[in-house]
């Protein structure tokens, strides 16, 4: 999809799905400190005719928390147009009748309330950040390697991210370390699984080719919206920064609309 | 190799070399306590014909620091007679020039003395166990991230090993987390690495038919030494005991010698 592609693509959009961190505002430790022109970006969208979703592989604080944040930072933000893996991960937990031993960050814990994690006869990692110590990796190693059938549920794939302070290792890290360390693949529930953005798609009755993602990842939002028929084009503010200077991306820049263009530039006046 | 082939394969053997960990001794915390009948397994060893070698990957600890544990345990061992990954690193960065920034247990960083450890440009990862942090990992993938070919060299690709109370994450686990964080293969040096294998054959000025390799890992000694065309056989002792309940190993069972034996029963009386 070329530069000369736009406007025409823009004005046969139904939709709009936003990732969060990195496109709306940069992580770091304190407040959440919006990104120039995106509370405004987003208000423009809320006022336009398309639909709009936020989706996000945010998993370091529940869903009413993140959001009550951004509401503070100014965004026109609800709860129910948000999409994060916790909540998907609880649906397909309880389908099949899992125990979850849990790695994931405090902030996270809430979500699990209602499972029964005794006895666990699974393991699901998280964004856990500090709580990714060895002993804390031992522990889920050691309750899968003890299962007859090991089962592993990572809430995203992500490589890095970038924290105001540089950049951070993210959940997918750990999810390749127990792969290897039990020789399992495991079920990724989060961008840039299929299963997950089939959810918002299923939520606004669209279809793939309609929509927009919109994200600085280019492999869990650009590439996994594009695997599934959306549209997906990368910001220029988040990890995009960092991307020309290192090689983690190369397989994937067939992925890269270009021009990328920053959330609060055209082609984003809708 | 089918059991038939023995004591005909084991008469034109010329020497024997030996795995530590999980053949001659548990790992765990104290003292250094040897498998029962494996002092004397070395000594009859050592009174025979064969020429006899010890290849580890023990990477918590200078070489001449575990070795002196095992003579303290009864073990007829000298330093020289020991391969370990650390001081082959060493050689390596020595001959290309490279300043390491080390992610190694605190045991092991005197073996990294006489290296230039400034302005960094390559990671070193050895068994670093509790130091295995989320900030050391994240300050190592930093360093990574920031070169322009990033260099990774890892001291050994183990899974995971036992200790007393249990199994426990080897270095390979976190190996492979930066591999994926930083889209790069790191280089391995220790077992299962050919060269590794090499330079203990050179030090014995054997060829690889001549040799056979004794351990309790089936990638790392078995499969590892039998690729180099020596002999590999598994101990029933260490990791052993845990790995016919696991699905880790599945991919190397064309490597198993069948049936194996424990090392101080028969067919290792020499």
């Amino acid at each position: 999809m070329a530069d000369r592609d736009w406007p025409g693509c823009a004005r046969a959009l139904k939709a709009v799905v936003l990732d969060l961190c990195g496109v709306l505002y940069e992580s770091g430790e304190g407040d959440t400190v919006a990104i120039p022109g995106s509370v405004e970006a987003v208000n423009r969208l809320k006022s336009s005719d398309l639909q709009l979703r936020f989706c996000t592989n945010e998993t370091q604080a529940c869903r009413d928390k993140f959001v009550a944040k951004l509401q503070v930072a100014g965004f026109d933000i609800s709860v129910s147009e948000v999409f994060s893996p916790a909540p998907a991960a609880v649906s397909v937990l309880k389908e099949r009748g899992l125990r979850p031993h849990l790695l994931v960050h405090d902030g996270l814990l809430p979500e699990f309330d209602s499972l029964d994690k005794t006895d666990p006869n699974c393991v699901v990692i998280g964004d856990a950040a500090e709580k990714f110590s060895y002993q804390n990796l031992n522990d889920a190693f050691r309750v899968l390697i003890g299962l007859e059938k090991p089962v592993l549920f990572s809430l995203g794939q992500g490589r890095y991210y970038k924290e105001t302070n540089g950049l951070t290792l993210d959940v997918g890290v750990y999810m390749k370390a127990l792969e290897y360390a039990c020789d399992l693949e495991a079920e990724v529930i989060g961008k840039p699984s299929p299963m997950f953005f089939q959810s918002v798609l299923n939520d606004m009755g669209l279809q793939p080719h309609e929509v927009l993602m919109i994200g600085d990842d280019l492999v869990n939002d650009v590439g996994g919206a594009q695997h599934c028929g959306m549209k997906g084009v990368q910001v220029r503010t988040g990890k995009y920064s960092f991307a020309e200077n290192v090689n983690t991306i190369s397989p994937w820049k067939q992925f890269l609309v270009q021009p990328a263009q920053p959330l609060f530039s055209p082609p984003w006046s809708f």
